[in-house]
C-alpha cells in the first residue's frame, strides 16, 4: 500500500513500461440482496391496478394492427374494429399472467455472456437509438457506422454492460431499409453479447432472431426454447400501439424471444401530470401488450417495461433523473413484482453534456432503478440530452456509476476475520492500520478501485493537469478502445452471416423488406 | 405550461423586468417516510455490537484528558492513569443509554428555524472546517473572513440548508485564538439558523453558548434546557479521544447544548480495512464519548456519529462517495437504532471540482445517509476535496442534490382526483395532456423544479451560451447572493453581541482563552 505506491499505481504489473489496462469489475451477474424498497403501500399498489383495469376494459387500447386486433378478437376480447380498438377484461389479464415466466435467460453466441432477467438479477445496457453522437473532442455528429461500431466495441469492453440496446446511434450514412443488417452484423461480429432486436415491423425481428440463430448454431425451433434476444415495444401513449410494433411484437413472440412492453408515459404530456395517473395508464398499456405476447405464443418470454417521467412544464420538454422519475422507477417495481414479472426499467438524464447534472440526474434514476428492482436497466451507459445523443464520455461515466452500484449490491461481511479485533488489539490508541498484517493481507481487493474518480491532493491533480472528470472520460474511451479485443467467431460462421446479409439486401432491394 | 412558456419561464411575475428569484423549496422540516433500508442483518448488528463491546471492556479507550479520566472514574469504571486509559464494560453503556434522549429539537434566535434531530427528520447543514475557498472565477484561495461571511450568506439563503457547520473556512486572516469569536457574530448576525458550536476546549464553546444565549435573550440555565447549538466531537481513531475535544465536549455537556460524537474511521488507514472492522471500532468509540455526555450530566441531547469511508490503497488518500462510505452511512444507521438516538452521517466527495465525480461521489454517500435515516447530515453543502475546500458552486450543487432528495421522500398520493382516470377518458389514444383541465389545474406545482439542471434542447442550449452545470452553479450563487436578505435583529441584541466579543477579545488577549 504506501509502503510502495509506485508499484500499485502502475497497477502491480511486473512489466512497468506496458501500461495498466483500465480496471474493472469482473463480468459476473449482479444481484440485488436487498429487499426491494417501496414507495406505495399494498393498498396504493392495488388502487393503480383497479385503476388500470378501469382503463383497459373501459376506455380501451387502440391497436392499429388489424392482425393484432384479430388475435385479440379470437381470445373473446371485446374489439371495436372502426376505432381499431381492443376492450381487455381483467379475466383475460389474469389468463394471460398465468402463462407469463417470473425469470428467464438470454443466451448470446457466446455462453458465458448469458443474461440471466428476473428475480434478484440485474442487467445493464448500452443506450438505445439515439440519431447523434458526441464526445468531447469530435463534438457533435449524425449517427454512423463507424461511431456505432466503437460505440458497441466500448460496450463489449466493459463487463458490467450486458447486452447492447437497439442501434446505439443510427448509421444514417446506410440506406434506411438495411441498415438493421449491417448493425445486427456488427453486433454479433464486433461483441458476442445479446443485444436488442428491433421490433419495427416483421422483418427486422425476423433478420435479427436469424442472424443470431446462425451465429449460434441453432435453428430457428431450437432458438424459440432456447432464447438470445429482447426486443422493447414502445407504446404511443396514450394507449395506442401502432401496426409495426404490434406485428414486432408478434413475430418475436412466435419465435419466443423475449419481449419488453414499455409505456413511454411522460407525466404532463403523453400521460396524466399525476403520479398515480400516470403509473395507471403505465400500468394498463404495459399489461395490453403483455397479453398480447401471451395470447401470441403462451408462454413468451415477457418483461414489465416503465419508463414514466416528467415534462418541463415551462417549455414541455422531458426531463429524466427528476425526483418523480426516480419514484416512479421504485414504484413501477412494485408493479412488476405484483404480476411477478421481470422489470426493465431506466436511468437517464435530459443533460445536454456529461457534466455533473449528467452524474446527479443520473444516479437519481439509477439508484430508483437498483432499489426497485430493476431486472433490466436500458439505457443505462452513454444516455444523454435525454436520448438524443449517444455519449462517448457518459458511456465511461456510466459505467463508473453501474460499477458503483454494483459494489454498494456487495453484502457485507460480518465473521472473526472480518471483524478484525486482532488488528484492533495490535494497532495503538491514535496509531494506523496501513502496515498491519490484516490490512496487508487485504489492501489489494478490499476496495472498489475507480476508473474515473480521481483522489489525488489538490496539488498533484494540478501539476498532472487539472483534467475533470469529463476530460478524464475521453482518456478512458480512447484506452478502452486501444484495449479492446474482437471475440474469436468460427470463419464459417462469419461467411453464413455475410451470406445472409447479401440475401437479405438483395431481396430488400427488390422490394421485400 | 407551454400555452405560455414565456410568462412561466420568468417565474409568472407580473413585473417583466424584475427577475424571477432563484427557485427553491420552502422551508420546512424534511421527514423521510420510508422505512430505513438494511445492508447488516439483525444478527450482523448484535455481532459488531458484541464487538465493540469488546474493544471498550478489553483493550480500553485513550482519554488524553485528566478531567474525563476523572469522570469515568468516578463512574466505577476501570482506569489507568498511567495509560490515560478508561475501560469501559456493558454495563456502564446501557446505564448510560438509558439518559440519552431519542430526539431533540434544537432552538437557535429564530424559532422558525428550529431544528428536530432524531426520528424521521432529516436536516443538512453547510461544510464545515475547511482550510480553502474555491469558486470557478476568483480560484482557489485561502480561507478569509469576507468568504466565509458570504459563504454563510448562501447558507441562510437556501433554505434546504438547516444549520451552519463549525467554521465554513478558517479565516485565516484574523487571530486564532479569538476568530471563533468572529465567526460566531457572523454566524449570529448573518444568519438565524442553528449552528455548530467549537469544542477545542473550554473556551471556544462556552463562548459560543454564550453569545446564542444573549440572541436569544435567554440565561445559560434557560438554554441548558432548551438547546440551541450542537457540536460535533471528532474522535482521533483508533480509540483516542484527544484533552481539548474532551473538555469542550464536557463543556457543552453541562451547558446542555447537543453533542454528536462522530470518530473519523477511514478504512485502511485509522481503522480496518475491513467495514466490519471499522463499524466495531467506529461503535465503541462513538458509545465511549455518548457514555462521557451521559456521566457529565445524564440526558445530554446527543447524536450517534458515523464517518467511515476508506482510503486510497494506492496512496493512503482518503476517498469519500465510494460504495464502501454508501454502505457505511447505511449500516451506521442501523447501529444508531440499534441504541435508539439521533445519526449524525455525512454525504461526502473527493473530487477536486464540482465535477460529474462530485455530484456521483455526492449522490452515493447522500442517498446512503437519507436511506440510512441519516437525521443530522453534516457538511451536505458546499464539500469538496474531501473536505479541505468550500466551493461556492459545490454549495449550489449541493443543494440542488437535496432538494432532489427532498422530492424525492415526498409520498405519492394514491385518490381519485391523482389517478385522473377522467383525464385518461378525456384525452384520445396518441394524444396529449398539455391542455387537458387535470394537467392545467396542477401544472404549476406538479412537478419539483431545479435550480441548475437545464433542460433545454441541445440547439437552444448552444445558442444561449453551452453553459454546463458547474458553470450555471457559479451564476446561481451570485444570484443567491444578490437575494440573501440579513434577518432582522434587535439593535440592543446587536450591541450586547458586540460587546461580549469585544470584552472577550481583551480577556483573550491579556492571556485567558
Amino acid at each position: 500500500m504506501n509502503a510502495e505506491p509506485r508499484r500499485r499505481r502502475s497497477g502491480g504489473r511486473a512489466n512497468a513500461r506496458e501500461p495498466a489496462p483500465i480496471p474493472q469489475l469482473a463480468a459476473s451477474h449482479v444481484r440485488n440482496p436487498y429487499p426491494p424498497m417501496r414507495v406505495l403501500s399494498d393498498d396504493q399498489v392495488e388502487a393503480i391496478h383497479d385503476a388500470s383495469m378501469h382503463i383497459l376494459e373501459n376506455l380501451g387500447i387502440e391497436m392499429m394492427s388489424a392482425a393484432a386486433l384479430d388475435v385479440f378478437a379470437r381470445s373473446g376480447a371485446k374489439v371495436d374494429r372502426a376505432a381499431k380498438t381492443v376492450y381487455i377484461d381483467r379475466g383475460l389479464v389474469a389468463e394471460a399472467l398465468g402463462t407469463t415466466q417470473p425469470s428467464y435467460t438470454l443466451r448470446p453466441r457466446n455462453p458465458a455472456r448469458a443474461v440471466p432477467l428476473g428475480g434478484d438479477a440485474i442487467c445493464f445496457t448500452l443506450v438505445a437509438g439515439p440519431p447523434n453522437v458526441h464526445d468531447m473532442e469530435r463534438g457533435r455528429r449524425a449517427g454512423n457506422h463507424r461511431d456505432y461500431c466503437d460505440l458497441i466495441r466500448l460496450a463489449q469492453h466493459f463487463n458490467c454492460i450486458t447486452m447492447l440496446g437497439n442501434q446505439v446511434c443510427a448509421p444514417i450514412e446506410l440506406a434506411a431499409n438495411t441498415r438493421h443488417l449491417d448493425t445486427y452484423l456488427a453486433n454479433l461480429t464486433l461483441t458476442d453479447k445479446s443485444f436488442h432486436v428491433s421490433a419495427i415491423g416483421q422483418g427486422r425481428a425476423l433478420d435479427g432472431i436469424e442472424m443470431m440463430a446462425i451465429a449460434r448454431g441453432l435453428t430457428l425451433d431450437q432458438m424459440r426454447g432456447d432464447p438470445a434476444l429482447s426486443t422493447i415495444i414502445s407504446v404511443n401513449s396514450p394507449r395506442r400501439f401502432d401496426d409495426q410494433m404490434a406485428e414486432g411484437l408478434m413475430t418475436v413472440a412466435e419465435h419466443g424471444q423475449s419481449v419488453a412492453v414499455t409505456p413511454f408515459t411522460l407525466m404532463g404530456a403523453m400521460s396524466p401530470v399525476t403520479l398515480a395517473g400516470a403509473l395507471a395508464q403505465q400500468n394498463a398499456e404495459a399489461l395490453a401488450g403483455i397479453v398480447l405476447t401471451q395470447l401470441v405464443r403462451p408462454g413468451t418470454p415477457v418483461m414489465y417495461g416503465a419508463f414514466t417521467s416528467n415534462v418541463d412544464m415551462r417549455s414541455g420538454a422531458p426531463a429524466f433523473g427528476t425526483p418523480e422519475n426516480a419514484k416512479a422507477n421504485i414504484a413501477s417495481g412494485q408493479l412488476a413484482r405484483r404480476y411477478n414479472l421481470p422489470y426493465r426499467t431506466t436511468p437517464g438524464s435530459a443533460s445536454n453534456a456529461a457534466d455533473a447534472q449528467g452524474a446527479y440526474e443520473t444516479m437519481m434514476a439509477l439508484w430508483g432503478a437498483v432499489l426497485g428492482h430493476g431486472n433490466l436497466l436500458y439505457h443505462a451507459a452513454g444516455w444523454q440530452e435525454g436520448g438524443l445523443t449517444a455519449s462517448f464520455e457518459k458511456v465511461v461515466l456510466d459505467v463508473e456509476m453501474i460499477q458503483h452500484m454494483m459494489e454498494l449490491l456487495r453484502p457485507i461481511e460480518v465473521n472473526e476475520a472480518e471483524l478484525a479485533l486482532d488488528a484492533l488489539a495490535r494497532v495503538p490508541t491514535g496509531g494506523h492500520f496501513f502496515g498491519d498484517a490484516h490490512t496487508l493481507e487485504r489492501y489489494s481487493t478490499a476496495f472498489y478501485q475507480p476508473i474515473i474518480s480521481n483522489w489525488q491532493n489538490y496539488e498533484s491533480w494540478q501539476e498532472s493537469g487539472g483534467a475533470d472528470a469529463t476530460a478524464r472520460a475521453t482518456q478512458v474511451w480512447k484506452k478502452a478502445l486501444a484495449e479492446y479485443q474482437q471475440p474469436p467467431m468460427d470463419e464459417s460462421v462469419r461467411e453464413a452471416l455475410g451470406a445472409y446479409v447479401a440475401k437479405r439486401k438483395e431481396e430488400i432491394g427488390a422490394g421485400e423488406p
